[in-house]
């Protein structure tokens, strides 16, 4: 079946047949019917610091159709709709059943991969290879959604946009009234934008070295804009004169460590809350007095939702009119396209381009 | 009046006579009855990375009696019993005015000093200067306390105790039945334990390099006992295994910045929160993904207690049998013994030495 195969790091990947095995005990072989780009896809393959999982098969932010269970499933079957997920839920690990975290022992962990082109295995990534007509996945990696929602659209909630948004409204808990800074508007920054507005935030500040970027951030509901190569001094001073002592609450949504450090020592001493939402391998520097003057850091991985039961709730939303998903597609390709999606989304181009793979 | 003056860095301290000028606008003069000898003063002494602030008389922990006070004081008067604050509060900011935080801008600022030796300003530390028989404070620098509270013990109120049972209890907020790790056992470290305990924690694990200390942390509450130098792998991974991933809370009592990025380690992934109390002015070096998988790292001075209203309050818990302090108490020395008591502490041979200074 058709796929993309990133072989080695740094290289184009390419348009493959591959053999995609039969769904073993507890897995779920599905079609996908439309897949986006998101940077921890890029992370992988321009930036992964440890050059190892290559051969492999990139993707994980989709929407599909159940193609066929493996024994032992009896959550879905053949015609669901779905949401691949790469965090996964068990449901009954003592993670799972602690009603504050979405994290599990191997959250993250690949399935042994059922790729293989070539007479080569192919690696999967993310518990989920999305970049492929088919793929298989752990049950616990798959959720499944209102059967109406259309899936070319709702893709987009099985990372970037519970990503951003949960990074707001449930990690950083904005609260009503308050002032916060966004530090990168890709998919995740503009889904916490739309988080800290719909939380109830007063001052929104968009920050973002790119100002391209500064228009589709308002939409969503930013009302100041910065670019830090405006600046001479450090962006953390800006925004702390900016807002007479620092922001309320500040989400890193851009993946590097130094901006993680400016938007840490950016919030207000006293109750200042940071989050890191980026993706980022390397070691991060900072000052403890920065967090002994009444700072909070944290981090989210996919915004904090359980993942199996917050992306039904949030394609709900988006159905309801009440979460924009439409706003963030800029591009629209085919899965043969893939090279150009991710040429775009390196050079700032697009938000989210959706790759269509097969019809719904 | 007798005083200590520290005249450089890495020096004895020496005893001198000193002019201490009147109070101020808004200043208050009192004579120190007792005060004790916290990290702190050492940190100044011996690690001040920037090596100014000399001459100075040291010292922030303390319990004396108003002398005299300046114009437009009408909160205190001759004869009250007090407790200095190196931790200003003064009511009228919208960081005093916020129900969730004890930092004001400002907060540490020393005073513009009123001390004079040998016809040389001597510096003001912590706002306080509590190694002399006379010292001035802003009245934002002071707290009346019940008259019958014994000032040679109180005096311990003043930073050690405050800082590590608030660090537990309004800052970790340590649940009941959770499992805790204190790093450090001097007295803000035992202050700590002792908060842990008073919350309803059920494993305690106290963790030092010197396992002289351990026999003190088991009176305060802890239950378990770690030194670092008793295992090959680091102490993260130790505290890992022993609690099944990583305790709930953390607190770093020690002041040394790879401390403070091993007790953030130690807790647990998805809910784990890890404190900073020590204090030291280096930069740490930490992994993102520790707090992406679901972490949180927060700090606190002066255990997070809004310093002129908390004081009194831990006073009264002591005189109701409700907080240990006397057990806090190794030694008993008096002010021109101090050299005795800092070498002390520098070698790990007390928790806290009490000088007597002046008669109640
Ligand atoms: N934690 C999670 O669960 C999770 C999930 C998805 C994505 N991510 C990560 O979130 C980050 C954002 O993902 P995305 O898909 O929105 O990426 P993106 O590439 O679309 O957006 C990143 C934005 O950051 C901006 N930027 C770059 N350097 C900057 C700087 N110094 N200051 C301010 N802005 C800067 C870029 O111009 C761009 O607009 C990535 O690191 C990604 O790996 C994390
Ligand atoms: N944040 C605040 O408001 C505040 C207030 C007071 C003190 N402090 C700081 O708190 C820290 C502790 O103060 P103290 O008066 O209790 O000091 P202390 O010297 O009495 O105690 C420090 C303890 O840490 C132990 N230790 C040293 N290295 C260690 C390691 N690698 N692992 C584990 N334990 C180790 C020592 O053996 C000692 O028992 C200091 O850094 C001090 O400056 C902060
Ligand atoms: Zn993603
Ligand atoms: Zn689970
Ligand atoms: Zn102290
Ligand atoms: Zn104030």
């Amino acid at each position: 079946k058709g796929t993309t195969v990133a072989w080695e790091p740094n290289k184009p990947v390419v348009i493959e047949e591959i053999e995609v095995a039969p769904p073993q005990d507890g897995e779920v072989r599905i079609k996908i019917v439309a897949t986006s780009v998101c940077h921890s896809d890029l992370y992988h393959l321009f930036e992964n610091i440890h050059k190892d999982g290559f051969p492999v098969v990139l993707g994980h932010e989709a929407a599909g159709i159940v193609e066929s269970v493996g024994p032992g499933v009896t959550e879905f079957q053949p015609g669901d709709k779905v949401i691949p997920l790469f965090l996964s839920q068990c449901k009954e690990c003592r993670f799972c059943k602690h009603p504050k975290t979405n994290i599990r022992i191997d959250a993250m962990s690949p399935l042994d991969s059922r790729f293989t082109c070539k007479g080569k295995k192919v690696y999967q990534f993310s518990g989920t290879s999305t970049f492929s007509e088919y793929t298989v996945v752990r049950q616990i990696n798959l959720t499944k959604i209102d059967p109406a929602a259309p899936l070319d659209k709702v893709c987009l909630l099985s990372c970037g946009i519970c990503t951003g948004y949960g990074a707001a409204v449930n990690t950083a808990e904005v609260k009503e009234g308050s002032t916060c800074a966004v530090f990168g508007l890709g998919a995740v920054g503009l889904a916490a934008v739309m988080g800290c507005k719909n939380a109830g935030a007063k001052r929104i500040i968009a920050v973002d070295t790119n100002p391209d970027k500064f228009e589709k951030a308002k939409v969503f509901g930013a009302n100041e804009f910065v670019n830090p190569k405006d600046h001479d001094k450090p962006i953390s001073q800006v925004l702390s004169e900016m807002t007479n002592g620092g922001v309320d609450y500040s989400l890193e949504c851009v993946g590097n460590v130094e901006v993680m450090v400016s938007a840490l020592e950016s919030t207000v001493q006293g109750w200042g809350v940071s989050v890191i939402v980026g993706w980022n391998m390397h070691e991060f520097s900072g000052q403890p007095i920065k967090l002994i003057t009444g700072r909070t850091w944290k981090g989210a991985l996919f915004g904090g939702f359980k993942s199996k039961d917050g992306v039904p709730e949030m394609v709900k939303a988006y159905m309801n009119k009440k979460l924009m998903v439409d706003e963030f597609i800029t591009h629209n390709l085919t899965l043969d396209q893939i090279n150009d999606a991710i040429e775009m989304m390196k050079h700032g181009k697009c938000i989210r381009t959706v790759l269509n793979v097969s019809p719904q």
